[in-house]
């Protein structure tokens, strides 16, 4: 049983009060709590050593990481993140000096953000360490952004370049909230979800929610350097392509957007964020499941994130 | 360095915004997000097997007293628990059925209380179970209880008998959420602290806290009759006096309120909860530390909440 089917079987009667707006199945909880004007988005997320970090990584990136991750889903919702709780879990001699550089490395990332980080607590976890972060933030009642909106005949957009993180981008990615706001704030956005699972099985969460297909053109699915890299150097390494599409820790922003915005979307874009590319991967079906489009003609991408191209 | 020591290293320059009330150093983080009337309450609590709990407990109960310590955090600042998030940190090759029984646990506790379980993740610890609970609640903006309202001269109470928690109360206990709010809507409380390190050691907290100290009449301490079985059981057992005052996991009510209204506080609890002791255990002074009066007169408790009885 893999971790989806565990959360799965694991949420199908869970406990709900008058404030659950959305439980698990977006990028975050989302409640009314009763502030006029806003809804609070919820979310926890964990990076555990051997795992999501070595004890090789430097500290700063641990902590960087462990609170960038949930910023990006804040993000994903067009949220703002207000305050964080961390929950240290510790080996019993444990190097005070790295676990001061994780708090330098979180806080730096806080205060780039405005987040506090509220409190949060150590426990003992004797074989290694985890980090546990709880944010909390907020979002316009009428702009809070679902994985469920997509539409039959929306574009599908993409941030960044994908596939490859693991030689660095998922220690340094920069949370994509200041792109998220603009969206936001500039476009009707369908839908919306960050890349922590790749973009194959991100797409297919977002799809399942919104009870919709997607075709996807391999061209213009933009694969990084690294990823390209990464193939070149080992042979058995995955085809670039393929890392694009299943390479975990990507932290981009997909979403969809009616087609006929697509244009003005890109002009905007470009002249907002020259740095950051952004690029139209296809379009949303009727129907279920990824359909890949390429030279050699249209296919679907099998279950799990993984494709077999060949 | 113990765990105070290290959190007090670690939450001495965290980034803070306007929203935060309250960071570390109460018994959840206090916001303000805007609700009218309420401030937001924010709470994260782990749980570890091996040191909360063990691979023979009941998963039922590991999932009751993840939650119900968090439910008892909420309940010390008078505040009602709204919506929980669950990270689960668990072992490749978990059991499913241990697995749900701990969600089933935390299900019945959730519904108990109107909790919205409201998603959270899995994630892998390979060594051990880990559940990591992060609780949402409000309180009545002018209803919040913190740790640091004790005044010089007010009475000390506790709720329930303390001490020997380990033979079955900390997986077992009722977290005192109605008897907070009565004690809220129906007096004047200065200070609450729950008790979870022990009475010698939350009392501590709360008098620092405080800038106060305390006087403790040995005799009034409601000892548990746990503790006194597992001192007669066992040579090497702490005498129950020292059980009631250093074990841990006692989750009762520890709270300060004028002295004047100690007499109508008794009478109108035990008609509102006859099955449910409370105990004035002694007085809050100028001063700092903890005093304890017994027959061979008053002495100091040392620090950490360890006491040298003889």
């Amino acid at each position: 049983m893999n971790e989806f089917e565990l959360i799965g079987k694991l949420t199908r009667s869970l406990p709900a009060n008058k404030s659950l707006v959305t439980g698990a199945g977006d990028d975050c909880a989302v409640l009314d709590l009763g502030i006029p004007d806003r809804l609070v988005l919820f979310k926890t997320d964990a990076v555990v050593e051997g795992f999501h970090f070595t004890s090789e990584t430097p500290p700063e990136k641990v902590g960087r990481k462990a609170l960038g991750r949930c910023i990006s889903d804040i993000a994903a919702m067009a949220g703002t993140p207000n305050s964080a709780l961390i929950t240290l879990a510790l080996p019993r001699h444990y190097d005070l000096d790295y676990v001061e550089g994780i708090y330098a490395g979180l806080g730096e990332l806080a205060r780039k953000f405005d987040v506090s980080i509220a409190g949060g607590e150590t426990t003992t976890n004797p074989e290694r360490i985890l980090i546990s972060i709880s944010l909390l933030g907020t979002v316009e009642r009428e702009k809070c952004i679902f994985r469920s909106g997509a539409l039959a005949g929306d574009a599908i957009f993409v941030t960044g370049e994908l596939g490859g993180s693991i030689s660095g981008k998922h220690l340094d990615f920069e949370p994509r909230l200041t792109e998220a706001h603009w969206l936001r704030d500039h476009f009707a956005i369908h839908s919306m979800i960050d890349l922590s699972d790749g973009l194959a099985g991100d797409l297919r969460h977002l799809l399942k929610a919104s009870h919709v297909g997607s075709e996807l053109m391999a061209s213009a699915i933009p694969v990084s350097r690294e990823a390209k890299l990464a193939s070149k150097a080992e042979s058995s390494a995955k085809p670039p392509l393929l890392a694009a599409l299943t390479d975990g820790e990507d932290f981009e922003l997909l979403f969809t957007i009616a087609s006929k915005d697509a244009v003005p979307l890109l002009d905007g874009w470009k002249h907002q964020f020259p740095k950051v590319k952004l690029s139209c991967i296809g379009k949303v079906t009727a129907g279920e499941g990824i359909n890949l489009r390429d030279k050699q003609g249209i296919r679907p991408l099998t279950a799990h994130g993984y494709v077999h191209l060949k």
